[in-house]
């Protein structure tokens, strides 16, 4: 972990203001002085999620040992665009195809998606936020080589990110057990797969929004697929309906 | 990891005679005297692999601190049969459909396989004994309850159990690149779907043991998919041609 955190006030502060991608920011409990209060308003003007933890969290993720109660979190990989997304898509002549996570919290489940989708031809990755894993020197190693290739969008909402993908002509569908069997739905042209948290599935606000609901038909007698499972059976099933 | 060690020469026999289903033993590089010969020829009647390591690997694995220069590991589940299998395909009055893993060496991965066993409606997952994962508590935990359903079976010999099952009127295919895309295959009917390790895929023995090769129509920059990913996509393949 240590090439992917900053560990005190001023380091992290010129991170902020070096442009760096930051992923999260961990500030000690109670903590008010002026340099803190700089990175929060940093941290806040750029949509960087801020969390208040006690001394002891600080300490064991520390590896100088001098995070004087602020560490940050620097992704390992740069972040694309949707703009990037679409204009990939456009060189290769297809139709656009996304995946979407909701909040895959695991980082070996984000590497292995960003991995499938590299493997299933779609043209990046969209993630929010909020209570989401980032770009983790895990998840690049996991991705086996694929971040390298497939971009990661993060967006500030993904309900309102489904809306602008829908003004552009592409069709959501998420995977959930309520859905249609995946087979029965029109998977072809613009499609953005919607890929729901490792407990909980999509959510309903999400879930909602999107046009079509498809339901991988499973038999068996535990709840769930892991996620990025999910997402690989899913993502080949657009390939098939595509290429067929 | 503690639940699933055995400490100490006595501790280690004495599991062995009680009949626990061990799945490596570790012994100090040079240490010959009598208690660790009987360990050794333990294991060597029951098949369990034996490596030799030094003193620190030992001490690291070490939990009370007086492993003696032997730990044994112990099976969280116990393991399965292939008849088990079998008989559980009839009850439901279903072709068996097995998932037979050549050498997956991570337990997260083998946990999300023996899940999506469970999910794809498979009667049995079939693991070699050596250069493998075996049912460590990772790998229950990670299966997400699928191990309580779900039977693992541990063989001496893939390439002879390969045997068996064409003998039983089990058809084999392998997942490979340089296979047929799995669409234009039959994978109807008793079928056994073979899986290869993380990194070589299916080793070329058991490869031209195979009645057939499926390939996932993957067209990405990178070399392959995760291997339980890929499992996943192969055995929701079978699925879809079961249930159309």
């Amino acid at each position: 972990m240590n090439e992917s955190i900053v560990e005190g006030r001023n380091p992290v502060i010129e991170s902020f203001r070096a442009g760096k991608e930051i992923e999260k920011v961990l500030i000690l409990d109670g903590c008010h002085d002026g340099p803190v209060m700089t990175v929060k308003r940093e941290a806040s003007k750029k949509h960087v999620p801020v969390k208040y933890v006690e001394k002891e969290v600080l300490d064991r993720i520390s590896s100088t040992g001098h995070h004087q109660g602020v560490i940050a979190y620097i992704a390992a990989y740069e972040y694309s665009d949707m703009e990037d997304m679409f204009e990939k898509a456009k060189e290769k002549g297809e139709d656009p195809f996304f995946i979407m996570l909701e909040h895959i919290e695991d980082p070996h489940n984000l590497g292995a998606i960003i991995r499938t989708a590299n493997m299933a031809g779609a043209h990046g990755v969209i993630i929010p936020k909020d209570r989401a894993c980032g770009l983790t020197s895990t998840v690049a190693r996991t991705s086996a080589g694929a971040l390298n290739y497939t971009g990661v969008a993060k967006v500030t909402n993904l309900s309102r990110t489904i809306d602008d993908l829908k003004k552009r002509g592409v069709w959501t569908v998420c995977a959930d057990m309520d859905g249609e069997v995946m087979y029965d739905l029109n998977l072809k042209g613009p499609i953005c797969l919607v890929i729901g948290n490792e407990g909980e599935g999509v959510g309903r606000l999400l879930k909602e929004k999107c046009d079509m609901i498809a339901k991988i038909p499973t038999s068996g007698d535990i709840d769930s697929l892991n996620a990025s499972v999910a997402a690989g059976v899913m993502a080949f099933e657009i390939v098939r309906q595509r290429i067929r």
